[in-house]
């Protein structure tokens, strides 16, 4: 048996998709009630152990071994580092750091103390250091775009998709930071101790993306 | 205008409740869509502004003075700590700190190296330490409850309400670390600036919790 670690929400429901296309019976995922793990047969392959987790622990779970494999968002990936291999490129569930604040207020031109939002304060920290930019970072840990609204940050760094959160808080996108799309992620000894199943899995799922 | 910065989720509706209680008009705020800020009038006393927000981030914008005073439970308080005043246990939202693992499993029988899993380190840090008992803490974001069962942890800390998530995973509590309730806290320099405001409301609640 392969144990995935899925990531819970904006990936969730395609990484399902693509699952039924490689074979897997997805019937018990797709129908959950409150559960967060699922068998997922296959006529011809191993069955998955499917264990629904926050974007974090996925990383923690494969990391650790509690799962051979992950699908998480190269945003935590960037964010969290960690001792796994990174794959594959899943291509679906796009977006991008971003940089963004309130409209029209220039933050580039400027000076002095500058405070950004952020649930993502290594990925920011990273950023404003390439840059040679001094900034206070204030970790926040939902809504971050409320943070520029209420007068608590500059700026905010942030996973932007559509742009609409931004845009009905009256925020715009300064500068884009880095592409971002769901990545397949494989545990240091899985990859040795389980080769097969995990190169048949990884087989299966580049047929059906791209 | 008094700004409050409100937990959502648990002693959100038991905080609305208090406050229409208080006199205050919470219409807007118990008829909310995906909208996070809220304008709480009352007849006598200063309007209220009501941001809706993570526990984690509650303490940040009364920290950081976005937010005159907070609402949150004291499981936030003793993981984050933070410069603010405690000023009043409200009484609800009641739960506490449990060291829980696998039934009949008899962690503290056992020994050798000990995981335990927890959203909150530092408080499980702290009670590991004041044991002279040495563990490695994992970090997980939510469900903590799967940990023993998928074998990353020995046990978790985590907090427990009626205990219905540990039954149904089959954990049972082995010890008791601390009570929990919600608590309101007030931004250093608002106490000052704000005195009278800030009391005022102090006084409205305290007469409607016990």
């Amino acid at each position: 048996m392969l144990k995935l670690a899925l990531t819970k929400g904006r990936i969730e429901e395609k990484s399902i998709e693509k699952l039924a296309l490689c074979g897997y019976n997805v019937e018990e995922l797709s129908d959950k009630g409150r559960k967060l793990l699922f068998l997922c047969p296959h006529p011809e392959a191993e069955t998955l152990q499917i264990v629904l987790a926050k974007a974090n622990d996925v990383i923690t779970y494969v990391e650790h071994g509690t799962c051979d494999i992950g699908i998480v968002g190269r945003d935590t990936i960037m964010e969290m580092g960690g001792d796994f291999y990174e794959l594959l490129d899943l291509g679906f569930g796009k977006c991008r750091f971003a940089l963004a604040g309130l409209k029209g207020k220039q933050f580039y031109k400027g000076f002095g103390h500058r405070i950004i939002a952020t649930k993502y304060p290594n990925v920011t920290n990273r950023y404003f250091e390439a840059q040679d930019t001094e900034c206070e970072i204030v970790k926040i840990d939902g809504s971050v775009e409320l943070a520029p609204v209420l007068g608590l940050a500059d700026a905010i760094v942030d996973i932007v998709e559509t742009g609409s959160t931004l845009k009905e808080n009256g925020l715009e996108i300064y500068e884009e930071i880095a592409p971002i799309s769901a990545r397949l992620i494989v545990n240091n000894a899985s990859l040795k101790m389980k080769n097969e199943s995990v190169g048949d899995f990884i087989d299966r799922l580049s047929q059906v993306i791209g």
